[in-house]
Parts: C-alpha cells; structure tokens; sequence
C-alpha cells in the first residue's frame, strides 16, 4: 500500500449562464494539490496550508479538505492517522470551485492511498461533505464536475442525479479573476426567492438550448442558449465592470460570457486558445483601466476530473 | 399547377411536463385534415367544416385555418381565389394542439397548392398567426412540432428559435381525451405570475435532463426528468380523476405522465406499443368509474409534420 499520494482537482465553472445551481464544467486549470500521508497515530491532521494567505482552518474537521477524509474514514470503518497538505493553486472565493477542488482531491487521495475502490459516485456525498463547509449550503455544481470532468448537469437533488454532457472538442474556455472576493453564501442572500414565470421559462428554454447546442456541436446554439435573466442582473453588481467585461468577450469573439460560480470570476467560452487568448486580453484590458489587478486562465473543459500527479 | 389539395397535419403535445411553454412533440395521430381548392372568384372562403359540432367560425379571417391562408397571401403579394374545407379529427380544446394543426395544415396546404416553395422557418410565422387566434397569445410548442415533426424545443421566442431534438426510433405516446372541454386561455389565467425560485430550479433541471436524455436514449433520465413542480400543481385541478389516471399509468411502465398541453388530454410515454396500450387502459379504467367518457390514441412520435393525403 502507498505510504503517501499527490492529487491534483481542477477549478471548474458553475451556473454556466443559464444552468444556475444546475450545471458546471471542470477546466485543466488552475486546480489545488493535496498530499495525504499515512502516519504512525491516528487521528487526521492538516500539518501545511500554502497559497490561502492564512485565511483556511488548519483543524481538519472544519477544513473543506479535512471533512471528506474524516467522513471517508468513518464511513469505512477504520482509523488510521492520516497528514493533509494543502497546496492551493487557485484564489479563494473566487467562483472557481476553490473549496470543491479540495474537498474532491482529499476524498479522491484517500480512496486511492488506502485503496479503498469507491466509484465516483460514491465518493461524491463525501466531497460534498466537505464543500458544504464552505458554503453553507449543499451543492454539487462544482463538486460533481470536478469530480467526474467534463461538463456536468446535476438534474436533481433528491437523490443526487449526475448527468454527464458530452461536449464539442474545440470548445476552450477563457476565466478572468478580478482581485476581489465574494463569499458564496453572500452571493445567495441577494438572490430573489421569486422569479417572474415568464423569466423562469426563458431561462428553461436556454438550458434546454444550452444541452442540446453541446450535445449537437451547434456552436450557434450554445451561443443563443448562454443567457442568464435571473442570477445575472443581481449579481453582476458585486462586480466592478462586469458587463464591459463581457462586452469585450463577446466583440472578441466569444460565444458567451457569465459569471463564474458565484463570482467575482467571469467565463467566457470560444471555439479556439487563438480566441480564447484575445478574450483574456480584451476582457484584462478593462479592469485595467480601473486600476484592479487580475489573473486570466486559458483553457480547454477537463475531461479527466482529479489525478494523481 | 394543381387546381386542389388535400393535406393532413398531426396534433401534437406541448409542455411535456417540464418543458412548459418551450417543448412539443407531434403525434401520428390524431390529426386534422384541410382541403384547400382554387376558385374563379378572388377572396378567401371556408366552405365546409366538419368534427367542430358548429364551434369554429366560417369567417376566414377569423379562423385558425383561413387566417394563415389570408396572412401567406398577403405575404406573397397576390389574391387567387380560394375555398377552404376543414375536417376537424380531433377534439377542440382537447391539449392536443387542435388550432395549430388546422394552421400548419393550413399553411402548408397553401404552399404546396402554389408551389410557393416557402420553407418551414418561412412558414412559421403564418401558422403561428393561426393559432394566435385561438390562444389569444403567440405560442409555438404546438405550431413547430406539428410542422416539422419529431420533438421540437422552442429555446426562445424573440426571435423564434426551433431547434429539433432527435428522439429514440422505441418512443410510443399514449394520449387519453377526457370528454370535458379546457380552454387555453382560461388554463392560462390560474397560472402564477411568480414562482419559487428553488421550483424554477427544478425545473431547469428537469428541462435540460429531458434533452440529454432523449438525445442519449436514456429511457431512465427521460422518466427522471418528466416531472413539473410549476404547472401541474395548479391545472391538475381542473381534470377529473386527474392524479389517479396519472398513477394508473405510471403503474403500467409509463416513463411519465403529465398534462398535454393545457389539459384536458393526459399523455404518458412509453417503450412499446404494448405497454403503451396496457396504459391507455388502465388509464381509460378510471375515467369510466366517474362515468366520464374518453378516447384513447396510441402513437409514435410522427416525425414528418404535415403531409399530402
């Protein structure tokens, strides 16, 4: 058996314009590392947290990293002593997945140092575990795209429904991160708890779109189906310039462009890294004139979810 | 070119449970059947209707079926003279997409007796007129999929946007008309003008699950997604026996049951031809215990639309 295990998850992008709460995409980058090692007592440690600017607790049971191994663990029946690193090579509450990226490399790590053989399916309600910690609340938009790759629609909650979209190969994805956070569970309280019908059916019909424009190749129609009328015009103010951002995207080519998550990063998708290079630029060109430092990722939908570097 | 036309256009279910107002699919049958004959005279005239036990109006402008006829006319500059007859082979305000076959029929009739050679995208904005006259309102989850056949998602309306989702060859509708009459603005009238925003959630889901699993052949997401927290609640109420006919069906393999179209007529999806039969049955068994009478159709999905009788 392994004395110890490197995973890296990928970042992914939830909501994806018109699936909010129901839909996501992991991307090859950026992602988190975590290193498991087995240890001589019991008990689970988190001995090393780098790149969260101090900000994640290093006690494993409140940690989105630690609380899958320690569910894990339980739900296996056994007690060996387990030490977390966590390297996190993503900013925090960035709406990239930050905490379902570790939540799934620890549950992912674990399976396989102790070799336990748990389908994906079975080590999702851990790794969620581990994400609800962070915001609150249950969700799988991040958690099941990272965990699985590829493009994700979480059809229901009750029971979890995981529903995997196959997508075009040529489709690349372009993320800006503004340098500012917003927390996942402020992002929920400015959303309505009433929707017009008529927004409702509009948003359906995108997701209806939006799969079938995947499903098909139908560049045109992921275009027309990347519309969101019910998250966007909320939380689009909590980010400085958005929608000249998004402007910028699209004159540069891009078949849409949202909000990533719950923000402050915005996505952007493209059918070349010829494109999805120019969108980057074009959309780090406007929170450059507000003086707002960023980062920008290029880079093609995940198809693998974590492994084992 | 011909002096006559005899042309059949199917009925069709729209809403399919989760899709309200944006999905539709036809069926072989029932359907209606529209002769339409050249005149010496010039102006547009209905000569004959049969099946509407009096209920459709003569006036041309003001009928489901001479209204595109004018409106197509108009559009192609000229004033032929022509008589229109209109067998009605379904029940009116049935769910069935009554008006919008009379329309396509209509519409399509026209083409073809002048050989206009308009496609079905240019068609559509005349049928749609059509059927505007019998709903009040501009809706094409049941014009577009009787005119083109097959399942038909409307991703939106402004501009109109169809797009055709492929459907498994093993797809068998069974459609039960309880003899009560519903009409579709009064169906419309009792539904909320705001709904949760969690419903509107779960709705999503189910839309876009529905298109992934019709385009997969996944008979099991298909029954997942065939679910509608949003409408069914409300416009079940109109329809006798409504949850129990419902359940009757579920019981014989249905992979769904819901309302067809604004109701009164139920449709359930099935694998077979038998099992789609056992349905029609157990369904048919509950309305005859409240003495209500009903016709039951069994059918594929018609995959053509309107054609040459």
């Amino acid at each position: 058996m392994r004395k110890d295990i490197k995973v890296f998850a990928p970042a992914s992008v939830s909501n994806i314009a018109c699936g909010f709460d129901i839909m996501g995409f992991a991307i090859d980058e950026p992602g988190d590392e975590i290193i498991l090692r087995q240890k001589e007592t019991s008990g689970v440690t988190i001995t090393k947290i780098t790149g969260d600017n101090g900000k994640l607790p290093l006690e494993a049971c409140k940690n989105t990293a630690g609380a899958p191994v320690i569910a894990l663990l339980k739900h296996l029946g056994i007690n060996p002593g387990i030490e977390i690193e966590i390297h996190k090579k993503m900013p925090l509450g960035s709406g990239l997945g930050s905490s379902a990226a570790s939540a799934v490399a620890a549950a992912f790590a674990l399976n396989e140092l102790l070799d336990a053989k748990l389908t994906k399916e079975e080590l999702l309600p851990f790794a969620i575990e581990g994400e609800k910690i962070a915001s609150g609340a249950v969700h799988a938009d991040n958690v099941a795209p990272c965990l699985w790759g590829g493009f994700i629609l979480i059809r229901g909650y009750e029971p979890i429904d995981i529903v995997e979209i196959p997508v075009p190969d040529n489709l690349y994805c372009t993320i800006i991160h503004p340098e500012i956070e917003i927390q996942t569970k402020e992002a929920r309280k400015i959303l309505p708890k009433e929707v017009p019908l008529k927004d409702a059916i509009t948003q359906w019909g995108n997701t209806a779109g939006l799969v079938a424009g995947l499903m098909k190749s139908d560049f045109n129609l992921i275009s027309r189906s990347l519309k969101d009328v019910i998250v966007e015009p909320v939380r689009s103010a909590l980010i400085p310039s958005y929608y000249k951002m998004k402007d910028a995207a699209l004159s540069s080519g891009a078949l849409g462009c949202n909000i990533s998550g719950s923000g402050p990063s915005l996505f952007a998708l493209s059918t070349s890294y010829e494109i999805s290079e120019r969108i980057g630029r074009a959309m780090q060109g406007v929170l450059e004139q507000t003086g707002l430092p960023s980062q920008v990722y290029i880079s093609k939908i995940n198809k693998q979810g974590p492994r084992i570097i």
